[in-house]
C-alpha cells in the first residue's frame, strides 16, 4: 500500500467515501488511489472553491470532508472555503499534490511556483486557516498522517496534508490509527460535580446550546440532557434544529431584542448559565446583547469546559453531558413559550414576497429534510421558520461567505443521498458558485433549489448608503435557462407570483428531478426579522464608528447616517 | 479627501481607472470612494476569483490593476489570482475592507473570523504572496500608503493594503508621492561598461529576451538595443511577441529541443549571453534544456542587473538597455532563420483538428490585436502562430493557473478599449470562470472567444496514466447556449467542421457584438508542439520519481510509463 493509498483508506474509514476537487499533474497519484479503492469516489468539481465548499457541505453531513488540489494554483484557490470550514469547526481536509521531493529541494522553477521561488508560501499561508499542516517525505510520511488525522478528529477542524508525487508511491504499512483520546477522569468528574451543584444551588439556571453540539458529536447527549433536566433552555440561531417546540422546557431560539422576549429575559436573569458549543458572533448571537462575558458561566466546549473563567482541559462535550444528565435533579421548567413559527401561508395577493414566501417555506418542510440556506435574507427569513422533527438546517453563518451554500448542497447530497435537501439562495450569492448546479447533474443528485431572484445584493442595498447604490448590481442571469445548459435530469422554471410558487413546490413533490426554481421578489423585499436587524447593525456600526473618527467626520457620517435611515424607512417599511 | 479617496486618487493617477470586486459591507466606503471619483469605475465580477484575474489582465495592459474585497472571505477568495500576479511580476493591488479599528481591537467575533478569533489570519497568509502589506491605522494610513505604492511601482509586483472601515473615512492631506527612484549612476556606468566590453570581446553573443522587459516598462529601449546592436536576438515562449520577423537579427523564439534549432544553437554554443528579463520556468524554456546557470552571463532585470553571478543593485532595465544602446558596436547577424511560422490553412478535410486550427488563427490575426491564451493546449498551439505586428500574445504560462484566461479578458477590454481581443481558451479551463461573460457582456465589452471543446481536460489526458482516466472527464456544458443565458449583446455559435470555423471568423469581422465560438475537436487532438513537449514532461517526471522510490515501485512506474507512451502513440500519433 503506497502513502497515497493508506491516505484515502484512513479518511474511508472515518466516513470519506467522496473526495471533491480538480485533477492535477502534481495530484495524478492521490486520484489514482481514490480510483482504486472501491469504496471512494471521485467528484470533479468545476474550480477548487466549490470543491471546498461542497466537502464543507459534506462533512455538515457525514462527519468529515476531503478536498484533492493542486499546488499553489488548487489549493490557494479553495483556501476560503477551508478557511470556512475552519471558523465554523468543520472537519474537511486538504490533501494537496506537489512536484517531487527533487524539484522541491533543488528549487527548479516549475509551473505553479513564484519567479522568486518559495516552495513553502502555499504551506504558510494554510497555516493561518487550519488546525496543523504537514508536509510529507519519504522518512515522515506515516507519522505525519497518523499525527495529522489524530488532531484531524479531536479537534474537528481542517487540516492540511501536502504530498510530493514521488512520496505518494511509496510504500508504507497500513497499520491502523487509534484515535482514542478519552476525557481525564478525574477532571471529568469534577467538572461535572460543580456544574451540578451550580444547577442546584441556583433558582433559574438556563440551557443555551449551539452548532458546537452537532461538531463534537454530542446531538445525543444535549439531547437527553435538555430532556432529563427540564431546565429552561435556548439556542442561537445556528442551533436552532437541535431541539423541536414539543420538548416543554425548550423556549425556542434566542434573537436578542427581536423576538421571543422570554429568552431574552431568562438569559438576562438566569443566575445559572449552561452554554453548550456556542459561537458568539454578531449574526448568531443576534448582536451581543447578553449581559454576561463569554465563558463567565458555564461553558461547555467540544475538548474542555469553562467554569466562571477557569479552563478544565481534555474533558468531552458528549462525556460532560452524559454524566450531568446522570445525576442532574429533574426540574419542571414549562417554557409556556408563544409560538413564534410563521404564520399559516395565505395567498392574499398574488405578489411574491416574503410574507408568503417563508410561511409557505415553512409547510413544505418535511420531517427528515436538510435545509441548505445561504447567509442572508434567506437565512433570516427561515430563522422565523418552525422546522419539522428531525429536519436539518445549514446555514454558514458565522463565516458568511456568499455563494457557499450551492456547492455545499451537492455535498450534502453526496453524503445523505436517501434525504431531501432543499436550498435557498438569493440569486447574488448564487452567481459566485452556480456552475456547480453541473456537477449535481453530472452526479444525478436531486435536491430541490430555490433561487431568490431579488435585482442584486438585497443585504448590501439595506446596509450601504443607497438603496440605488450601482455596486449592489449584479450580472443579470435568466437562472431558469442557465440552469438547463448543462446535460442532466432537470426540472428549471421562474415563478413570478405567489400562486406559481405554491404550485411549483407541489410539482417538486412528485419529480424525479433536480428541481429548480428561480423565483422573484421586488429588490428591497425583506422578511421581517431581517429589516429590523440590518437597521440596527447599520446604526451599531455608524455609533463606532463615529467614536473613532474626527469630529468633522462625524457631523458627516451622522448626516450620511440619517440619510440611510430614512431611506430605510420610506422605502423598506413601506408595506408596513 | 479621506483615506479611501486618497488611495483611489493615487491608483488613478497610476493609470488605473477600472477597479473590480465585490462589494460587502466592510469595504462599502472604498466602494464610495471609487463612485465619487469621476475618473475610476467599479466593474462588478461575478466572484473574487475572477476579480483578481480581470485586474491581472488590466494590468498587463495598462500598466497596473487594482481588486477591492471584503475581510476573510472575499480577500481570500482572491488570493490564488493574486499569487499569480506575483509569480508573474504583475502589479495588482488588493484594497481590502476591514471591520472597525475598534472591534478589531476588542477582538469582537464579528462575521467573516474564526470561532478562535485571528483578526491579523488574512494578512498573514497574503504577506506569502505579495511584495508588501499594510494594515492602516489613524496614525500611519497616509504613511503607509505612500510606502505600499512606492514598492508596488518599484517592483512590479502585487500589494495589499487592508483599511478598516473607520479609518477609509479619516480626513488625509492629498500630497502627491515621489515616485521617482533613479538608477545608481556609478553602478550603471559600470555594469554598461563591463557589459559592452562582454559583448566587444565576444564572437558570437546572443540576446534572450523575456517577458519582464514589458513589467518593467522597456520594452522601447529593448528594441532599440536588438536593432541597434545587430546580435543575434531570440526569446522565451512569454517573450514572443517582443521582436517581430521583419528584423534581420532576430532568430524566433527558443523551443528547445523541439523547433528552431538555430536558436538552441546559438544559445549552446555563445560566448556572451545577454539575458534581458527571463523566466526560467519548465514551460517558458521548454525543459531547462540551457547549457549555462541562470544569472551565469548577463542577466538584466527590472531592478538590477547579473553579471557572472555578481549581483549589481540600483540600476533600471531601461536604463541598462538606454546606456548600452548608445555604446554599443553594432553586428550585422543575419539569421537566415527558417519560417517557423504555421503554414497556410488549406481546408483539406473538413474535420476540425488543430492542423487547420492554429493556422487559420494565424491568418486570422491582425495588427495591433491583444491575443490572450488559456495556459495548455491552446497556448502551445498559438506558440507555433506567426504574430502581426504589434501584436500582443499573453498567456500565464508560469503561474498556469487554468481559468484565468477568461477573467483576464475582461480586464484586458476595459485596458484597451479600441483594440480587438481575441480569447482562445480550452473549455476545460473556461468552466472555471465563464460566469464572467456575464460580466463582460453587462460592461457592453466586445473580444472574439473561441472556447475549444474538447471534451475534457485534454493536457491532463496526456500526462495522465491514461487518456481514458475518468477524472479528467468534466461537467458537460452547452458553451454557446451559456454564453445566451446573460443579458447583453452577443452572438454565439457552435462549430465542428473546418469550413464552419472558417466562416465564423469571417462572421465575426463584421459584427459588432461579443463573438462567442464554441468550437469541437477531438479529445485527445494536440498541436503538433504539445504532443511532443507533453511526451518529454512526462517522460521526465517519471525518470525524477524514479529516483526516488523504492525498486518495485520503479518497475511499476516503468510499466506504467510504458504504457501512457502507447496510449501517447496510437492515439496521439495516429494522424501523422
Amino acid at each position: 500500500m503506497n502513502v497515497a493509498e493508506y491516505l484515502i483508506k484512513r479518511l474511508e474509514a472515518l466516513g470519506v467515501n467522496d473526495f471533491f476537487g480538480l485533477p492535477g499533474d502534481y495530484n495524478f497519484n492521490i486520484l489514482y488511489a481514490i480510483e482504486n479503492n472501491e469504496n471512494t469516489n471521485w467528484i470533479g468539481c468545476t474550480n477548487e472553491l466549490n470543491a471546498g465548499y461542497a466537502a464543507d457541505g459534506y462533512a455538515r453531513e457525514k462527519g468529515y470532508g476531503a478536498i484533492v488540489t493542486t499546488y499553489g494554483v488548487g489549493e490557494l484557490s479553495a483556501i476560503n472555503a477551508i478557511a470556512g470550514s475552519y471558523a465554523e469547526n468543520i472537519p474537511v481536509i486538504n490533501i494537496v499534490g506537489l512536484p517531487s521531493t527533487k524539484n522541491l529541494n533543488d528549487k527548479i522553477l516549475l509551473h505553479h511556483n513564484f519567479n522568486i521561488i518559495n516552495t513553502k508560501a502555499y504551506i504558510k499561508a494554510y497555516e493561518q486557516v487550519v488546525e496543523t499542516t504537514a508536509l510529507l517525505t519519504k522518512e515522515n510520511a506515516k507519522l505525519e498522517i497518523d499525527r495529522v488525522l489524530k488532531t484531524f478528529v479531536k479537534e474537528k477542524r481542517p487540516v492540511y496534508i501536502a504530498i510530493p508525487m514521488d512520496v505518494s508511491l511509496l510504500e508504507i504499512s497500513d497499520k491502523e490509527i487509534d484515535y482514542n483520546w478519552i476525557s481525564d477522569k478525574d477532571v471529568l468528574e469534577k467538572v461535572v460535580n460543580i456544574i451540578n451543584d451550580k444547577i442546584k444551588s441556583s433558582t433559574n439556571p438556563v440551557i443555551l446550546g449551539d452548532v458546537l453540539v452537532r461538531r463534537y458529536d454530542s446531538y445525543n447527549e444535549y439531547k437527553k440532557m435538555v430532556e432529563k433536566s427540564g431546565i429552561a433552555t435556548t439556542n442561537f440561531l445556528m442551533g436552532s434544529d437541535l431541539i423541536t417546540d414539543d420538548v416543554k422546557n425548550y423556549i425556542g431560539t434566542y434573537y436578542s431584542d427581536y423576538r421571543n422576549l422570554l429568552a431574552k429575559k431568562l438569559l438576562e436573569t438566569t443566575d445559572c448559565l449552561i452554554a453548550v458549543g456556542t459561537i458568539y458572533s454578531d449574526i448568531n448571537s443576534f448582536g451581543f446583547k447578553l449581559p454576561y462575558e463569554i465563558n463567565s458561566q458555564v461553558a461547555i466546549y467540544g475538548t474542555h469546559t469553562y467554569i466562571e473563567g477557569e479552563k478544565y482541559d481534555n474533558v468531552k462535550m458528549a462525556d460532560v453531558l452524559e454524566k450531568l444528565t446522570e445525576i442532574v435533579e429533574p426540574r419542571l421548567f414549562d417554557a409556556q413559550k408563544e409560538n413564534l413559527a410563521c404564520k399559516k401561508a395565505f395567498i392574499t395577493q398574488n405578489e411574491l414576497t416574503s410574507e408568503y414566501i417563508y410561511p409557505r417555506l415553512q409547510e413544505f418542510f418535511r420531517e427528515d429534510d436538510i435545509i441548505i440556506s445561504e447567509t442572508g435574507i434567506s437565512s433570516l427569513g427561515l430563522a422565523e421558520a418552525k422546522l419539522p422533527k428531525n429536519a436539518h438546517f445549514i446555514t454558514q453563518t458565522l463565516w458568511g461567505s456568499i455563494g457557499w451554500a450551492t456547492p455545499a448542497t451537492l455535498g450534502v447530497c453526496l453524503a445523505k443521498p436517501n434525504k431531501r435537501v432543499v436550498l435557498i439562495t438569493g440569486e447574488g450569492s448564487h452567481q459566485l458558485t452556480a456552475m456547480e448546479i453541473g456537477t449535481m447533474l453530472k452526479y444525478g443528485i436531486k435536491p430541490v433549489i430555490i433561487v431568490l431572484n431579488n435585482s442584486g445584493y438585497t443585504i448590501e442595498r439595506v446596509l450601504s448608503r443607497s438603496a440605488e447604490d450601482k455596486f449592489n448590481d449584479i450580472v443579470p442571469i435568466n437562472y431558469s435557462k442557465f440552469a438547463r445548459v448543462f446535460d442532466g435530469n432537470i426540472w428549471s422554471t421562474r415563478v413570478q407570483t405567489a400562486d406559481d410558487f405554491d404550485k411549483a413546490l407541489k410539482v417538486t413533490q412528485i419529480m424525479d428531478k433536480l428541481c429548480y426554481l428561480e423565483i422573484f421578489t421586488d429588490k428591497l423585499d425583506l422578511p421581517k426579522l431581517s429589516e429590523e436587524v440590518f437597521s440596527d447593525i447599520k446604526n451599531k456600526s455608524n455609533v463606532e464608528i463615529d467614536k473613532n473618527i474626527a469630529e468633522k467626520d462625524v457631523k458627516l457620517m451622522e448626516k450620511k447616517s440619517l440619510k440611510f435611515t430614512t431611506i430605510v424607512h420610506e422605502s423598506l417599511y413601506k408595506d408596513l
